[in-house]
């Protein structure tokens, strides 16, 4: 198999995941949605503490879902400009925009947020797992490192 | 070839197959954008009745084009996170999020509607063609079934 | 290597291009955003004169980088509904949505551009290049071609 070949294999399978994954959260399926990472994934959000673990993972996303529920509100997470590499130590390092939907029953919908994720994956039993995920806001000033842009070739 | 590259075959078919699709309905080009139902296609949408075959299928979007053209109006149909399934039928089914950005002539854009649109395709002589369009609109009480999220392998 | 194969992989390639020249772009990294213009390369804006060449892509780029840091303003231009075809004489023609979202320090995020892109691009040493660029914007009166949509098959 040539390298473009498993390149494009495996950014089929990032689009797929993140497809997968964001139907999770934005359904309230926490533990489908948890489950994406490894056991001891860590995700870092533009504010507030880090969490670690599927369980707290979950327990985080259960919550906001219920706040989500209980103002009416449906979100959606939307990733796109997707940058996947490979790194020397064969995980898969990914750089893509995210951004933020809401809308409230009866309401237009409106764009939230616009964030920037970046994902470090390894592969687990053949499937992907995430096992750093850290997020920033837009509207946030850059306390942590911003998005770098990389030279074209992996 | 291995499960893998057939199945970014698919998912590269189905995003070049949206890419199409979407750009014949924001210009207007109702026949070429019905033709990628099957002939008794049927379009479920947000509210109202169904739309049933490609020739009313196509006069739906005559008339919704005439309508944005006369209020100066430009929309664009964006689909994403796009999670492609095949079934144990062969038939391809689909789930994703679509947004509809609006645009009047001397103003700024803005997003209308957060959708989720439910697509059963089929192959037909070599090519995709949606048998089943289902939209759903986040503003909307779901008087029908929510998108539930499935486990990540097909 | 199948047809569709090649059409995968090609579907790939760009999607990975378009990621990362946005990320530079948003980044102000106006000469890795230049690199992926031909030598010569020519990008014709919804308003206001060509541009033509490296050189003068990067000091552009450069210019609103700054007026937007002044502003502290972050941009987002996020490309979607990619359509991929290759043409007769070996180049690879794109149209594409895209978006402008903005997004102030302190502030909510907003869409503020809905364009068309249409980039003709060539292979130079391996990498995609673009040869051509040109951006309509939903906002303007379509002064120049509008998004024509083609047939399927390419």
């Amino acid at each position: 198999m040539s390298d473009l070949s498993a390149r494009a294999e495996l950014y089929l399978e990032v689009q797929q995941f993140y497809a997968a994954h964001m139907h999770a959260l934005d359904s309230g399926e926490a533990d489908l949605w948890a489950a994406d990472f490894t056991e001891d994934g860590v995700f870092t959000p533009p504010s507030g503490p880090n969490v670690r673990g599927r369980a707290d993972l979950a327990t985080a996303v259960k919550n906001s879902s219920e706040q989500r529920a209980r103002a009416g509100e449906q979100h959606r997470h939307w990733h796109g400009m997707v940058d996947v590499r490979t790194t020397g130590t064969g995980e898969i390092d990914v750089r893509c925009y995210a951004l933020i939907i809401v809308t409230r029953r009866g309401e237009e919908s409106s764009l939230k947020r616009a964030c920037v994720c970046h994902d470090r994956m390894v592969r687990v039993a053949g499937r992907l797992q995430i096992r750093e995920r850290e997020v920033t806001r837009d509207d946030l000033a850059p306390t942590r490192g911003e998005v770098v842009p990389r030279p074209a070739s992996s």
